[in-house]
C-alpha cells in the first residue's frame, strides 16, 4: 500500500515525526531524572505505545478501563487509570488485578476512599490507590493544603489499601502560549504535588510516587525535584492546539487527515473536500487562541504546509477549504477536483478517535495499517 | 440487561421517543404528498433504519459509501450517496451497482460529470446521477439559475448516464430559531430545487426526482409542490441544536448519554462525571445560539430534566456539571458520588459517532444493544 493508493479520508501518522517526538520527550525526562509514563489515550494504538516503551517509557497511563484491558492483554502490566474511580467500576478493576495487572486506581474524596475500602473488605482485595491532587483548579483532585488529603490517605492506608502516591495534571497549561507562563505552571504543578506528598509522609503515610504531567509542562519544566514520574500523551503526535501553546512546530505534527477535493464554489474561493467533522472531529480547540485554524491547516499530499489555507468550515462529510484574508478566486485551478491534501488537526486525541485505524507512513513511503480502538 | 446495570458512559436511545419522532416525520411527509428518504448518517444503526422503513420511508440517504455497503448488505437497495462524487470512489460505487444496489451518485460540476462519463465509458457502465443544487449558499451544489446546471446535465445525459434528478439541502436552516424564518428557508429550498428541475426539463433533459430536505425545513415547510421526496436525518433522535432551532422539545430527544458522578469540587459547585468529550463528542453546536447548553443538559437517570444543570466543561473522560446562574454549593449532597445521570447532547449525529453501539430502552424498561458502525 502507498500513500497514493489510500482511500480518503484517512488518518495518517508520519512515523519519522512520531519517533522524533517520542525521543525528544524521553530524552528530556531522562535528563530531568524522572521516569516517564505516556498517556495512551491519545492514540490507543499498540504500535505507538510500543515505540514509547522502546524509547524508555516505564508503564502507561490510561483514561478508561478498556484501555487497561487492551494494553494488559498486549503484555503491559504497569498501568495507572488516571480518572477518579467510580465505585461501580471496582469489580472490573479487581478482575484486572487478579489476572496479574499492576493496575493503580485514583481517588480524590473521602466517599471514594471509603467505597474502595468497603469493596476491598467485601472482596478480600487490596488496591494500589494514588490520590489525585488539584494543582491549578482545572478539574478534579484535592488541593495540596486541604485537610481532606490526610483524611483520604488515612482511610485508604488504615483500610488495607496500598497508598502508592499522588498524581496531578496541570490541564490549565493548555491555556498559555508563552514559555514564561508554562515554566510557572510547570513549577506550580511540581511544587503542589510534591507538597501534597510531603504532607502525607509527615503524617506517617506512605507516598512513594509523585506523578505529574501534561505535554506543555513536561516540555517546559526547568527542574523536577521531588517528582518521580511524568505523564503526557499528545506529545507523540502534537497538534495545532499544542502549536499555539508553543511546544511544537507545524513540522512536528505527526497526525494528519488525508482528503480529496470533490468540488468548488469558485466565487467564494471554496474548495470542498471529502473530510468533514467526522474525519477531523468537532474539536475547535484553536478557536479564540493565538491562531484560529478553523478545523485544520491544509497541506499538500506530501505534507508541505499551504500557508493561509484552512479548513474553515465542516459538515459531517464535507470540509470547506479557503484562504484566509483574501479568498482565492482561482482555487478550482489551484486545487482541482481529485487533488489530495493533508489536513493538520486541532487536537490529535479527538481526531484519532474518529478512526478505527491509522495509516502509518514510513520514511521510505511505505504505508502500514495500525489499528486503534475506541469505546468503553 | 436493565438501565441500572449498564456500565457508564453509554449512549441510550429511548425507543418510545424515537418511534414518536419517526412517526411524526412520516405522517407529515405523507400529508404533504412526498416520499421520505431518511438520512442514515445520524445513527448508522440497522434497528433505527428498519423502524424508519417500517414507518413508510422509501429508500435511504447515506453520507459514505461504507454506509451504502452496510445497508445494502442488510437488504436495502434504494440508496442515494448524497456527497459529491470523488472520481477515485467510482470503482467502489460501480461494485455496489454491479451487485444489484440501486445506488445514486451526486455531481455538481463539469469536471465531476466528465469524470463520471469517462469512467462509465472505460468500464462499460452507467450510473444514475443526481445534480446537487445550492439553494442557500451553505456548502456544495450549483445555483438553480447557473448556466453550469445545463452543462452538467447535458454532459451526463449525452454521456450515457441516467440523469435521475436534482437534490438540495438547506443546511442554513440550522441557523434559525423561529418558525417564520424556517418557513421561508423551506420555501427557498423547495422553489430553488424545483426551478432547477424545470430548467433541466425545459432543456429536454430528464429530471424525475426533486429531492430536498433538512430536519428543520422538513418539519416547517408549508407546501412541497414540485418536490418528489424529502431527506432528513437528525429528526429520529433530535438534540439540543434542534431544540434551539425550535423543532423539538427536550422531551422529544431520544438520545442521551448515561454517566456516573465520580467526584466534586464543592466550593465551585462542580460535580465530575465519567462522561467527557469522548462520550459527548466535541460538538458545541449550541454555543452562541439562543441557549448555550455547554456539552449537554443534565437529566436524572430516568430522564427528568434537571433545570439549570449543564455539562459546563469536558475533558477527554471527565465532564464537569454545574448549575447555571448560581453555583450549587450543595452539589455533593444533591448529586453524590455514584449518582447516575443522563445528559442530552448538542448534536445527535456527533455524539452517536463516539460509540460502537447504542443501548436501546423500551417502554417496559428492558435494554437491548443496537450496534452501529463508524469509519469509512
Amino acid at each position: 500500500m502507498s500513500l497514493a493508493s489510500l482511500p480518503t479520508p484517512a488518518a495518517l501518522i508520519d512515523i519519522t515525526r512520531m519517533e522524533r517526538n517520542i525521543a525528544r520527550m524521553q530524552q528530556r525526562m531522562d535528563a530531568l531524572g524522572v521516569r516517564f509514563r505516556p498517556h495512551v489515550k491519545t492514540t490507543k494504538c499498540q504500535q505507538v505505545v510500543q515505540a514509547q516503551l522502546q524509547a524508555g517509557a516505564s508503564g502507561i497511563t490510561v483514561s478508561t478501563l478498556k484501555e487497561a484491558e487492551q494494553f494488559f492483554a498486549a503484555g503491559i502490566r504497569d498501568i495507572v487509570y488516571a480518572v477518579g474511580m467510580a465505585p461501580t467500576k471496582l469489580e472490573q478493576a479487581l478482575a484486572l488485578r487478579r489476572q496479574g495487572c499492576d493496575l493503580k486506581i485514583v481517588a480524590d474524596s473521602v466517599v471514594c476512599a471509603e467505597a474502595i475500602v468497603a469493596f476491598g473488605r467485601a472482596h478480600d482485595a487490596s488496591f494500589e490507590v494514588w490520590i489525585e491532587i488539584d494543582v491549578d483548579g482545572h478539574r478534579s483532585g484535592i488541593a495540596p493544603d486541604d485537610a481532606v488529603l490526610l483524611a483520604v490517605g488515612s482511610i485508604l492506608h488504615a483500610g488495607g489499601m496500598r497508598l502508592g502516591g499522588v498524581l496531578a495534571h496541570a490541564g490549565s497549561s493548555y491555556d498559555h502560549d508563552n514559555d514564561a507562563a508554562l515554566i510557572a505552571v510547570a513549577e506550580q504543578e511540581r511544587a503542589g504535588c510534591v507538597h501534597a506528598a510531603e504532607r502525607l509522609r509527615a503524617a506517617g503515610l506512605p507516598c512513594e510516587v509523585v506523578s505529574i504531567g501534561s505535554t506543555p509542562t513536561a516540555l517546559r519544566a526547568e527542574q523536577l525535584r521531588g517528582v518521580t514520574e511524568v505523564r503526557a500523551g499528545v506529545y507523540a503526535m502534537f497538534d495545532l492546539v499544542m502549536y499555539n501553546v508553543g511546544v511544537n512546530t507545524l513540522d512536528d505534527i505527526a497526525l494528519s487527515v488525508l482528503t480529496t477535493v470533490i468540488g468548488h464554489q469558485p466565487e467564494k474561493g471554496w474548495a470542498i473536500v471529502d473530510a468533514g467533522w467526522m474525519a477531523m472531529s468537532r474539536d475547535r480547540g484553536t478557536q479564540g487562541r493565538r491562531q484560529d485554524f478553523g478545523y485544520g491547516q491544509v497541506c499538500t499530499e506530501d505534507g508541505q504546509v499551504l500557508q493561509g489555507y484552512l479548513m474553515s468550515g465542516a459538515n459531517q462529510e464535507h470540509g470547506i477549504l479557503s484562504r484566509q484574508g483574501s479568498p482565492d478566486s482561482q482555487i478550482a485551478q489551484h486545487l482541482p477536483i481529485g487533488t489530495r491534501l493533508r489536513i493538520l488537526p486541532n487536537h490529535a486525541c479527538a481526531t484519532g478517535a474518529q478512526y478505527p485505524h491509522y495509516q502509518a507512513i514510513a520514511a521510505d513511503g511505505s504505508v502500514t495499517t495500525w489499528p486503534r480502538f475506541n469505546g468503553w
